[in-house]
């Protein structure tokens, strides 16, 4: 499959499987299936609550000779808990040994987010709130400065945990002011991306500071109707435009929106539970969409974000708490 | 005039009188107008070329005992080529010294955005283009991280050089990165606001993190005309809710805008050349907008910014250069 080469020049798979909501009971099938199938890149973090089932499905890839770990691209990230500079070693160290390796290709802070610390034995993955039992459950924030925990994901490349280091979820002026003291460049930016949510001038800027984008959502809405933060009225795998070139390609609608985003050099991370899905989501690099396809594409942005904190964790954990605004 | 609160104490005037794009020639006189009017509080700026003839204007308000210093407001701003250091202090000095003044009530972050130093002999105000004498003009960028310039921010309160420090056009994840190591926390908070642009979630992380809210722009698109930023088509002050509730109050539509912003708590800075203007922008704390009223206001929010680095630098001095991305 095609790769893109990082800043750091590591080749990265332009095609990857996400594992958030991969269900545990299957995890580890669906990981191997995925090998099987020719994925090589497999995107995870540790508040998807899966790594040890992805790391047993890795073990199997490896042990049936599927693929070399070198033939592989394991990406994880840093959970909110874990911003301040004596937890953010740890918290690779534990996704390792559950992912059951020795490094990862690529490690993103996952959310610009710094929240108080949950020790693992207390809750793994801690996930947002602090103490789920207690009377109203909130987000509990740790004043810690990106600064502080950048450096310590430069120290991971130092260590050998990680072959690159990157952010999720972050914005232009954040980026800029991490470029202006970071020793190691951010290789990756991971943000939500499809054509409700278009995003040109942060991919503009990224191509101009030599940063991959990594589109995660890339059909929109559909992860978002079971949690509340989408309606089925947006979808963007029903729309007209989307089925129209899905017929004018005989594609599928999936497929479509997954040509359009790596065909704007965006890496994509589909998730898929059947093999069926799994081989559609990785068909898609022998087509071309049409500039005029590419266009019709892109005039649906509506600047529509599906994964915004500033409105899940009101609804859910009862604390306002805006980053994109 | 009504004032609001800082977090420092400070009472802050409602009401300022914003000094961008007022012409030399008349400035002064302008001033004296202002304070004549009523007016306590001015908002000015390195940028705006104009700080010398605001301070003849101030000078004149004290002189005459139209106010004394102390009943007067004055802000003003650190432009982008003073991020680094050792540029805060002699930057904050002279614009002190063009004001004529010892303190300022409010010193501001113009931008997040560090541009290479020029010296003050060089070019003053030097404005966003390194040498404009270039084949092609563009920005030139310094990497300074904003904890930097905001530590030398600080020490102008602890010298005695201004009284308050805040930030202008800083999105929410910025903030919250600069409160995780600030000593004094920003007392203002200045951004592009008016109907088109509501931004209702940033002024509620203001309000829940104690940060005032200066509004820019009140009226719109109206100083971005001239300057190919804005269509006429795009105007708020002809816009027919505008007009309707202007009817309804027996209010100017300038007034219905700059009542709105005041309602909702931000303080405004709107210009004003004539002493009509000066007068009919003050005339605004006789009168409430219904609850109606404003919320048929704030159902005009298109997330329209006017005032954009991303657009205006690429049109002006040939560098892409997004900031609220």
């Amino acid at each position: 499959m095609t790769s893109q080469t990082l800043n750091t020049g590591s080749p990265m798979p332009m095609l990857g499987l996400g594992t958030w909501k991969i269900d545990k009971l299957h995890c580890a099938d669906v990981i191997v299936a995925a090998g099987k199938a020719g994925y090589r890149h497999f995107d995870c973090a540790c508040d998807y609550g899966n790594e040890i089932e992805v790391g047993q499905g890795i073990q199997q890839i490896i042990n049936e000779g599927i693929a070399t770990r070198e033939e592989l691209w394991i990406t994880s990230k840093l959970w909110n808990t874990y911003h301040a500079k004596e937890h953010v070693r740890p918290a690779c160290e534990k996704t390792l040994s559950d992912l059951g390796l020795d490094y990862v290709d690529l490690y993103l802070v996952h959310f610009p987010i710094a929240l108080k610390f949950v020790a693992f034995e207390d809750r793994y993955p801690p996930e947002w709130v602090h103490d789920p039992k207690a009377e109203k459950p909130g987000l509990v924030t740790e004043p810690v400065p990106i600064r502080e925990t950048w450096t310590a994901m430069e120290s991971l490349v130092d260590a050998g945990l990680t072959k690159n280091i990157g952010i999720c979820n972050f914005g232009v002026s954040l980026i800029r002011d991490l470029l202006s003291y970071a020793k190691i460049r951010p290789s990756v930016l991971q943000v939500e991306l499809h054509p409700r949510l278009a995003q040109e001038k942060l991919l503009r800027f990224c191509a101009q500071e030599n940063i991959a984008v990594t589109a995660f959502s890339s059909f929109g809405p559909s992860s978002y109707y079971q949690l509340g933060m989408a309606d089925e009225s947006e979808s963007l795998i029903d729309h007209e435009i989307v089925q129209g070139i899905a017929h004018e390609t005989e594609k599928t609608p999936g497929q479509v929106l997954l040509r359009w985003a790596v065909q704007r050099g965006t890496i994509v991370i589909p998730k898929a539970s059947s093999e069926q899905h799994l081989q559609e989501n990785s068909a898609i690099f022998d087509f071309d969409l049409t500039k005029d396809q590419m266009t019709r594409l892109s005039a649906l942005n509506q600047n529509r974000r599906f994964n915004d904190p500033g409105d899940f964790c009101e609804a859910a954990f009862n604390t306002f708490f805006p980053i994109y605004e």
